[in-house]
């Protein structure tokens, strides 16, 4: 199992809704926080070894209603 | 209560609009300034321990009419 | 008196429309460069001390035609 | 043959699409990655000698279905 | 009076000496904060209107113990 | 308890002392991750309600041997 | 005679016919180039003593058709 | 005469000497500001049309006790 | 096998010796390529899955003579 | 022949010393221009097909005395 985060723009207002949507209808995601920053949500996904992590990130988060732009970090290693 | 800034960018020409509305329409606003640099206002906010403090961004500011971005940096500490 | 600076990015091909309209119309822009960078323009303002600098910026120089963005640089000391 | 990469921003949802064309239909397309980080995919190009880089870059690929933005990066020498 | 908002990046470990530092010994630093994101520190300052602000940066602010940068904020108006 | 992201650059070659000492000396510190992008490290630490978040990263992240730069995201909700 | 370097964003896919246009039909620009980078093109021009630089960049490259943004850089001297 | 803005990015603490041996001892700088903002002060020069302008930013403006930057913006058309 | 690629940015004038050591010494480094833009080098690198990606950037390529900088990035898949 | 351009950023004060001795000193390089903006130097050189880039802007130009970066750009096709 790959740890990714997925740092989520959205669109104003839409924040809370895009949250409720992956947390309920997107599998992997594990965790979804609303953030500080430039960035309205984190969330923290554990992909299965055999799914494609970007093939998960372009149609399954950026189709979630109310995104805006998206930015993904790998966790190599898990200490 | 936690003390929250949130930077927002309007449209061009609605801050004085979106800073007025947010004075007078936003419960948590406490303090809001028009400001020099990138960012057109400054909102000071005092978050009550059991609000969101993202959902109060993405409902409350983010609606507000004329707003383009916000950019939220919280407070840890006050000394 | 305070300075202020602004500087402008206009809608392409418009800068010097906007310019023109900035010097002509707005009472307080006293310098109006076209400049080499990012920007287009960078206007020089004198702003008395009675007039709210923000509320200028946003309802004077935002509002002219072929604004895109503007970034304020408020000087605090004239040597 | 001169070796370009290729970094390329799609628009929401359709990065996969993208790839898939280019790989397909796009002749000195050598190797198509989706990414971690603020781009969705990175293309390896292999350009002849005799092609004109820019005019690849422009014609093929930024005209791919779903491309909303590319950053090229040319390799001088391979070690 | 006039509201001036200044962003502190300290040395490492240094910020809450720095904060400590700023409450205790700058007249005109109102409020500090510890904060989310790339600054370390966030200081409310009210300066007088007989006060060079960008003399108070400098001299008041960027020697404290542990500053590395500065951003400064003018606030215009305060709603 | 809150949920705080701190994203660490560390000196060249040094992320996974830096890593390995946070997991054990740093109390309140739940994953560590190495990961791609710009930074080397992704720290998830949970706060209790009555320690300053401020002060933790100051004092207990930023004097991790090998830590060269902080940048703390807090979360507002968990979904 | 002033030496002024343009750099060009053009819409996708538009960039080579914004670059025969401008070699085309604008008198003082003397070499156009593809370019790797960010930028689709870099513009040299010479520029007249008589010439405004700014009118020049505004009213003749930023409204050649597919230009997106425009970024300029004046030569002080040429060693 | 052309005009110059030159911003400045000071040594911590030493933006108020570098000020004033700017206005005492370089012939060509007119008007020098304490500014907001990322940069500490921002210098207005008129260069006569026989000086190099690069030569001047370098050896007069970057050789000013304190200098750690400059960012120089030239003005094409005053309006 | 994953596929990894790592911008590089070197001390000055140390680049190739940077590449010909990651080359000759570090074993998964598949490709080196010096190349345009900010960074100095990319290295596209095979990582066995049973290696860990964050300790062979941390302890081989960042420890590299002459490297000053890293930006890794995942490839997901290869269409 | 290729065209390269290379933005130089120098150490303060250099700037002439460096383009002198990239002039006198460094075959390839064409035409070295002090300009506006965040660097010091821009040299554009014409590098023979069997000279490889790379190599020319590590060992020959981020060698010359008092530079502190580069910034490297290709021209793919000169219109």
């Amino acid at each position: 199992m790959r740890t990714l985060f997925v740092q989520v723009k959205c669109e104003l207002g839409d924040a809370y809704k895009t949250a409720a949507e992956a947390i309920e209808s997107v599998e992997h995601v594990s965790e979804v926080y609303s953030t500080s920053g430039q960035y309205d949500l984190l969330m923290k996904c554990y992909i299965p070894e055999d799914l494609d992590i970007g093939h998960f990130v372009t149609e399954q988060i950026q189709r979630l209603p109310g995104v805006r732009d998206t930015f993904t970090t790998l966790a190599f290693k898990a200490f």
